[in-house]
Parts: structure tokens; sequence; C-alpha cells
């Protein structure tokens, strides 16, 4: 009775985000087995590593699982490769041209939802084929769109736009969010950082503190000039933002992100010099929780909510 | 049985934006008479003309109305004097310290809202006494917070930390966004963008124009290193990101903006020139329409949003 839920046989129509450095297969299964919908991030993986990850899923959950394919990595053909070889019948690509490999995924069987963040995307992607989009507003952590829409006003832009399943991603961690952005359009939404700071995530568990110990304004878009991504703020959010008030280019934050810095951050624990991805719901996340108690504590808030909506829409 | 309804007698819990150059008499009359609250925005007028359009407003509806103070103006005391001589009894404060004037107001008995973008501002205007709180998220048209907080995660934050009525501002043009606002926990509604594009606005009718005719990031969030204000893109905003491109600081860019900008652009109509401020939400404006119909398709929306949410709810 959920388009979101239907296509991908879930119960709840809740999707992980495929996050890098966070997204393994303990967090996956996790979520599938909770009744939404696991997606191992392929983006930090090797491709043999991926393999791995996509085995032990496997045998983790007899539930669906997807993987989530960035393509803005050089390595996008052969993660493909292993996606086919192992029979995963979901992939949600993202950052990147959806015309590239969602005829190509289509044609293997495979359900395919890309992540947008502007209205010319969402078109694209929808005459590509894609079976869902996910909609992903400037609140969200990681690597946003250059148009710094947010879900608020984003879902119901593309909401009219397309008829294809809409699935938001951004700002999203509570049951009180999921129906405000059902409320705006969507079918379904996509949640990173709530499950970025779940006991089964393999974030380091100092990434996870430093999530749950995040206040207001505690993460920033940065780095709009070579790719927007919004940052917790530390020492490396520092340093960048001093880079950028001087007016450095594309270059300077390019040698001064360098290589691994996210690796650095988010699993190895270097909180300070690291690269921490992270959305700004971080702020109303406060505990580092089991994934089967995040989706019921969701599941419970929305069904509160509703009921809640259901009184104060009748007296309006 | 509405918390912003009840304070302020008012049919809908609908508040007008108290913007400068497009909130006159002629626009809080009209919102006022559709049921909601109109705001004469005092922040352009001279005391003089405040006190003339607060007399013609009087004149064009029996329904309660207010007026909107920013606080950074060097002529606060003077609007402040004129709305107690013309017996207002409800002021918005905006941009500025809440403890200033709300205990005053108070003993004036005037109902006093005061609008916030963090949570260190809403306990501070809590602390002062004030009868409600706008909360007003990134999306918003105009002076935003530093913490670039969007409407999805700020409502909640907010709402957990105060007991007070809120009323969510920014990205809301919709009812689909006003039930989404409430679902997260706001009472009410501040709707800026819809009425500055409203018949009965006093902007000029090239800006109302542009308005309509934005799209997908047609906005952006600009001058974050004077005072951070939204701007709708034209050759005034080009000037002011390539300025902020190329590293220039608070001097620079408040010379860039000179005196008389905003006039220039929103009431003069020099669409280029001039500086445009307004929403997000202004790409899913589509025509300028008379405020009584702007209301009504929000309140239908609303409606609408409610019956479709109440079956989504129970398939959940």
């Amino acid at each position: 009775m959920n388009r979101v839920s239907d296509l991908f046989n879930i119960k709840y129509p809740v999707i992980q985000g495929g996050m890098i450095w966070c997204s393994g297969w303990e967090l996956a299964s996790a979520v599938s087995n909770a009744g939404g919908l696991g997606l191992i991030g392929s983006g930090s993986m090797y491709p043999e590593v991926l393999r791995d990850h996509i085995r032990k899923c496997k045998q983790a959950t007899d539930k669906p699982f997807g993987v989530n394919v960035p393509l803005l990595y050089p390595q996008t053909d052969d993660h493909i490769q292993v996606i086919l070889e192992e029979g995963i019948k979901i992939v949600f690509t993202s950052a990147g041209n959806p015309a590239k490999y969602t005829a190509f995924l289509k044609e293997q069987g495979i359900i395919v939802a890309h992540v947008v963040a502007n209205k010319k995307f969402a078109l694209k992607a929808v005459e590509a084929g894609v079976d869902a989009l996910v909609v992903e507003g400037f609140e969200a952590g990681g690597h946003d769109g250059l148009e710094e829409t947010t879900t608020l006003v984003l879902v119901p832009m593309i909401r009219e736009l397309v008829s294809v399943p809409l699935i938001s991603a951004g700002g999203i961690a509570s049951g009180k969010a999921m129906f405000a952005a059902m409320a705006l359009g969507a079918d379904g939404v996509q949640i990173g950082s709530a499950f970025a700071a779940s006991a089964e995530s393999s974030g380091h568990p100092a990434f996870k503190e430093k999530i749950v110990q995040a206040g207001d304004g505690a993460t920033r878009l940065m780095m709009k000039k070579l790719i927007p991504v919004r940052l917790l703020k530390n020492t490396f959010f520092e340093q960048v933002q001093q880079a950028e008030n001087r007016g450095a280019g594309k270059e300077e934050l390019s040698e001064l992100l360098g290589r691994g810095r996210a690796k650095k951050g988010m699993f190895e624990g270097d909180t300070e010099e690291g690269e921490l991805e992270i959305g700004q719901v971080a702020g109303l996340i406060r505990e580092v929780k089991p994934v089967n108690r995040i989706v019921e504590a969701i599941m419970d808030d929305f069904r509160e909510t509703h009921l809640r909506m259901n009184r104060i829409g009748n007296e309006i």
C-alpha cells in the first residue's frame, strides 16, 4: 500500500543511506532485519571488499538489501561487475550521471534508484528509466547539491515534476520528520546520520560520539568550489573555513583535503584532523543505539505524529 | 483550539511576514481580512510613514494586525513610540536582542513574538518573556541565521527546548508545507515570499515578476561575513558572488551593498542592480494572486494534505 515499501518488498518505507565508512554489511543487514532497506555503501570499498560485504550481508539477513554506488569514483565499473556477479537486485546510484548505468542495470533485472538534488537531474534520471528517486535536501550530510535547496522546498518541487516514487533524504531522523516529508509528497525516506551513529555502523566510536555531541549549527556545507560537502566542525573544518574565507580556489581546497581524509576521520577516529561527513540532523541525535531501536523509535514517533496531526487537522 | 490562532484571535494560524518594501497596510489588512495575521513591516519606514500605514490599516480591517520591528535599525525607539501611540497590540521583533524591548512592550499590554534561528536566542527570547517564537529556517528570504539550520531540523530542535507557541517560517507557501511544519512541532506558520508576490504587496511589479519566474536554485544565502541574507540571483547578486569568491571581507561587502540597494530592487523595480530578498520557496510560486486567493489555496491544500496523510498514516 506504499509505493516504496512495495517496490523494495520491505515493511517500512525507510531506506538507510549508503554512506562511506559507515555502511558495511553489519549496518545494512541490521536495517533490513528491522524492516527497512539496508544499503551497503560501496564508495569506500575496493571491489573485493564490496564482494565480501555482500556475501556477509546475505548470511546476516534473508530480507532485501541493496548497494549504493557513487558514480564519482574510478572503480565504478568494477563495483557494478561485483554487484552483477553477486546477484544484487537493488542499486542506488548517486553523485553522477544517471544515464550512464541505469538502462544497463535495468536490463539485468535490477531495481534502480538515483539520488538527485535538483529538477534537471530528476528529469534526467526519470528519462534514464529509474524506478525511484532519492530527493536530497541541503541539510543532508556528505555531498550535497550546488543549489542548496532544502528538503521542505525540494520534495514538492520534484513531486510536481515526476511520477516515480520519491524517497526524501536530508534532515530526517524521526517519525515527525518522516511524516513531514510524506506530507510534502515523498513516498518514503532515506536516513543517513541516525544510522551513521548506530551501534552497527562501522564508523569509529569517536566519530559516533562527535555526532551525538553535536548541537546547533555543528555542521556546515563547505568546499563549494570543489564538491559541496556537509562537514562536522573540527580542526580540519576550521582549516577549510579559513582557506575559503581567504578566497581559496579548487586546487588549494583539493590539496588541503588530500587523500584519505574521510577514512582518517570517520573510520580511524581522528575526529580533529579527519573529514567528518554528517547531516544537520546530528543536532537531534542524542545517543548511539542499535538499529532496531532506532527504527522502532522512528515508527512509534510516526504513529504518534499521525494521531496528533489527525487531531490538529480536524481543529483547523 | 490552536495556540497561535487563540493568541492573536485570528481564524487560521497563518502569519504574514513583515517584510521591508512589501508589507504596507494594503498587504497587512488583506491578510488579516483573509483570516490570517497581517504585519506591517516597519523596517523600511520612517516613523511617520509607519504611523500612516497603521492608521490606514485600521481603516481597512477590523481584524487584529500587528507591526514587525527589526531591531537592527537606528530608529527602533521611534518606531516603538509610534506603535504605543497608535495602540498597536501585537508586535513581532526580529534581528536583534529580544531582551531589549520585550518586558517593556509586555508591560504596555502588547503581545510579543520574536524571530529566532538558533537555540541560544530561542532561550533568550523565552527568558525575556515573549508570547510566541517565530522559528526561521535557512530557506527563508532576507536575513537568516549564521547556523544555516533548515526548517525541518530547526522546528523540532526548538520544540524540544521551549513550551511557548512556535510559528515556523522559511520554505512555506503551501498547505502541504504548513502541515509538515505542524507535524514537526510548530503551532502555526509565517509566510513571506508568497505574500511578497501577492497583488497587495507594495513590492514593485517587476520584483513580483522575478519571484514568479524564479526556478530551482534561484536564490542563495550571501553576505555571510556581513549579515547573511538570501538573495534572488541578478546582476547585483553576481557582483556579490564574485567579491565573495575572491575572499572579500566585511568592509568590501558593505561598500558593494551601499545604501538604498533593497529599495532600488524591491520597491523601485530595478531587478538587476537592486537587492532582491526572497525565500527558496519562490521556486514554487507561479503567479501574482490576491491575498484572499493565496490564503484559500493554502487552507484547501492543508485540508487535502490532512486527508491524504490520514490515509497514508493508516497504511503504514
